[in-house]
């Protein structure tokens, strides 16, 4: 098992928080403010970059330079699973190896090169060294007649394939004659690789937070989900925390059903869980609910999305896109909804040599990482409560809780908090039922609830 | 009995599919596609001219013409129940003959005359001879001041009264002075007469096909829903299927009645039912619900109606309209609805000489034909299934079911319709159900289906 | 007990109605109609006019008075309740008595006068009576800087402070130097005061109407409720009626908690309610529902505002607002909704000198009573029947119910409204079910229902 150079953080502390004494911990509270994370966007982008440039596929060493370079920030757990291993319906593949590839003319000059970028080859490409007339080549030849200036990526994974990609404007400007093919790679028995992090909280019930780690050199998808997460997984390491959160970096689909196959008994206890992909542009943001549609973290998504971003969509599922296709299978049918910005096969640049660095930006990528944080603290904080006094409103102005002059048609938002909690808190309805009962932030509500079970106003059902 | 001559049609053969095997007969695939009914359009239009020129009412011999006429095409049962006989709250009127109808001026010459048109008289007329001043005339005439070029259809069944109907100009044209009234009329003791035709399929469930018959000379309403029942029931006699299917051709409101009285014990096999009429104009297409509102019938139809027809209009039921009144009423309340074009009671033409043989046309007969078939074909071919791999996608690709190049932003509709159907045939949900969540037309999501099943991917649950 | 001169309304003869002997009285029938109360805008604008100079506040002579005038049309039982007294998590806090208030400058002039609007002095103040410069003094005077010709409402209930209320530009045009502060109060042990009347149903079953009764001179806010309620309880005695109707003339809040408080047992037999308030501006009408959201009050409200006022807006319930936050505190959760013409806190006037007589007007006033009469029929008339012919329609024509001349496309609303009622009345849904589904005023489906009761086609489930 490759176990790269982790940073490990250090456990939360069992202290009592001197403050809500809700999580058992010191920072309790004070946790629940973000302010402490500043330049995250900017550390999210520079991971992005990091992982760039690497040659990723479905299999082979790709995956795992990738997981090492995660591995410097957060502790990972290498998976290897060999070729040949049946998963459900499916049977590992066999591990690609890819060295050089490139596209020759008859001066010996490359006119198509593995070395400018990654995307230039078929991914998962057959071997090849062939001299051939540019009319036969251009059968192994993909590119974007729309997109002229663009390489496309293309994959062919379960059919024997051998192939280039390049700009339609290349191709256009090659001259007729013979030219040499070479793509030095091998498909043999060997593995299939993921990555695994876990951050232990006081519960067993784990949020799974997923990312595709198979793609090459595109920046969006998915060198951004991969870089979020492995930093929010630092955070959480940071913080108290009720639940247990899996990150699980695997290659989309076959990894997937390969970590379900081998999982298949732990599934019971996910709770919650997110895809994450395509974090880093200006587009959506978008949540595609999970399967069930109105699991928590489809609500908590949408809630937050509601609040932060009101051009955000929120769509419900469909059996296309990422690794939600598999979580959400009808077998397993789990809470497991997808975090993007512009959706995929939506944006001019997906699949496209324009997924680069410069598609994604640091804002970009914080505002994604603050949306799913949000998020997860309703996971962490949304709980049903009930009033010590529900015959008619408790008098607050007693208790330093309300303004003391009246008439004001101004009532501070805090005060209708108080009032939206004290109402409905009748061991039915969750704060964050509350919260989208009142049209308020859940933070708003949940310090609101805070504020009155200090004032003992309101208790567990 | 009247027996017209009517023209069998085969019965369909109990061979097995070559193709599906789903419905035990040769043809099943194959009559899936409509390609072989190029011309039903026409040949609709072409019925319903035969029928227009008639004199129909609620008893009489204009429906015993009618349905001689139909008889040419499909084999009709006739029916007649004598004038007397109860029928729930009902009474079965006396029998409407009528020969002749006409005003005469003081010169002998007829102003309105009935064998110009059979509007002109009062639909169910008492028989009257006499001379009088037009003053008193005016009294026993219809026009439309609002639309006065034309001739108003109108009715007196259930007061005994005689009347003419022409246009507003017409009557402002007449001089003063004495006129002849005569209608030759009979008002005696006889019989209601209605027509069936079933078309029997595997199972006794009934599919209730419905047109009303007693109007005369309105091209819309309803020898375009006569006409259209009948080259159905012809189509429907050629293929395979799973439903029984009875056509009912009886005059409106009493017609409907004196069946449903007759016919009682019956309508617990009434598994779907659509009322037909208005179906050659150029509008709408409408379709208002049963009853229930949620019918099979209701979602099939209003399926087909938003694929087919974006300026479709949906309506819940109401109990005014056509014989959906009846089989609608709270002690029955089938899962009948309604189909038209542009709604009754809606557009200009409505009850006038206006809703003439212009006002319908081949190509707006055909559509309407096409709506029903299908949604018919999803009457018969809607099902639950469950995957034979729930747990993960199934392996696509290796069965050829999948593009083996990937990355392509443009996934093929078949594509989605295969993951469609695959995740969410888990038991519960028919593929109208996978259709309606998939915005895919049912036929989409039945063939893939179809390939899914093929490849032993699906299967009864 | 005070017990002013009560003008007291006859019982309800006991006798049938000659009509629909329906609810056991003669007037039954001729009762649904409103035309003998004509005047009645002008009335209740009189009526809050008298009401409107009078000094209110939680506790003290403001309120005894007001029960006083309001005691002059319909018979008022006071309650007196002594300071101290704890009701639920609150205690009756003492009894304000003001004799008089002013600021006066140095050469003794009053520049500030409660003798000319009782909103210049912040409602509740304690005693004062001190001599202090401008800039100290300015610490106890509310002004509205963005409405600067305007007096404030202000109120401090439950901190002792004294201060002043007076307009932003009377306030600049103070010089500086010394001014004597005066308030001649005194908070001392008392009373809460609120009024009560009863007119009584045949059924026990109660529906309680609540206006506010602690605004000093605030013509909407609530002379105008206070008003429409005391001529409401007056019709209501002179119709035969089958609920009982209770009417509390509170303070806000604390009074609506000691209400609540000393009747708990009670509120078993509230079955609808209604807050009023802020009935006689031009804006709105505004129904706000009640907690439980669909309850008849809520359903009646919106059936009437959306017939008679398409300007009108229904809200949900929100925990903020006039009294019916006590009614449906979770603990009770009562059937009470809150109408308003403009909504509380969103007018201009709202608070402020602004809410005088000028801002109310006969004609809102006429309306609003109007809307609740209308809702309060519904309350009354509501009852769900069942078809004696429910298998196909009854035959209307024969029993003279139905237009004899058929074919014409404009259909009475009278012959709908009874093909809606035959349709739907099966045992299961109520008359005002029937109006909601037919888009048709309760009114039009009840005279409907009326009608076929009487012709034997309608009855009792």
């Amino acid at each position: 098992m490759l176990r790269p150079d982790p940073i490990r953080t250090g456990d939360a502390g069992p202290d009592t928080c001197t403050n809500c004494s809700r999580h058992g911990t010191a920072r309790c509270c004070q946790a629940r403010t973000l302010g402490d994370d500043r330049d995250v966007g900017q550390r999210i982008y520079d991971l992005a970059a990091e992982l760039y440039p690497i040659c990723r596929s479905i299999t082979g060493n790709g995956v795992r330079y990738t997981l090492g370079i995660l591995g410097r920030h957060i502790d990972i757990d290498v998976t290897e699973v060999p070729s040949g291993t049946q998963v459900f319906d499916w049977t590992i593949p066999r591990e690609w190896t890819i060295a050089d590839a490139y596209i020759a003319n008859a001066a010996g000059e490359r006119v198509v090169d593995f070395r400018a970028s990654n995307l230039h080859v078929l991914n998962y490409s057959a071997p090849v060294r062939a001299q051939l007339p540019l009319e036969q080549l251009k059968e192994h030849i993909f590119t974007l007649p729309d997109q002229p200036d663009l390489v496309p990526y293309r994959t062919s994974y379960y059919a024997e394939r051998w192939g280039f990609c390049m700009s339609d404007n290349a191709l256009a400007a090659l001259p007729p004659g013979d030219y040499t093919a070479v793509i030095d790679s091998k498909l043999a028995e060997g593995n299939l690789t993921y990555g695994e992090h876990v951050v232990p909280g006081d519960a067993e019930d784990e949020v799974l937070l997923l990312a595709h780690i198979c793609h090459p050199s595109l920046a969006n998808d998915n060198c951004s989900g991969l870089a979020l997460l492995t930093m929010l997984a630092r955070e959480l390491g940071r913080r108290p925390r009720r639940h247990t959160y899996r990150f699980v970096f695997a290659p989309g689909t076959i990894g997937a059903i390969t970590w379900l196959a081998r999982n298949e008994a732990g599934t019971v206890r996910i709770k919650h869980g997110l895809v994450v992909s395509c974090v880093g542009d200006g587009g959506g943001p978008t949540y595609k609910k999970s399967r069930r549609g109105d699991a928590l973290i489809d609500r908590a998504m949408a809630h937050v999305l509601k609040h932060a971003a009101p051009s955000a969509v929120i769509e419900d599922f469909s059996p296309y896109g990422y690794d939600e296709r598999q979580y959400c299978s009808p077998g397993f049918n789990l809470p497991v909804g997808s975090f993007q910005r512009s959706k995929y096969g939506t944006f001019p640049e997906y699949h496209t040599s324009a997924d680069n660095l410069d598609f994604i930006a640091p804002e970009h990528l914080e505002q994604s990482y603050r949306l799913i944080v949000a998020a997860i603290e309703i996971l962490e904080n949304d709980r049903t409560l009930i009033g010590t006094n529900t015959k008619c409103e408790p008098a607050l102005g007693r208790r330093g809780l309300y303004a003391t002059v009246g008439g004001d048609k101004a009532v501070a938002q805090d005060n209708m908090a108080m009032l939206w909690v004290l109402n409905f808190s009748d061991g039915t309805s969750s704060l964050l039922d509350i919260a989208e009962r009142s049209a308020m932030p859940f933070a708003v509500i949940d310090a609101a609830a805070v504020r009155l079970e200090q004032a003992g106003l309101l208790g567990a059902p």
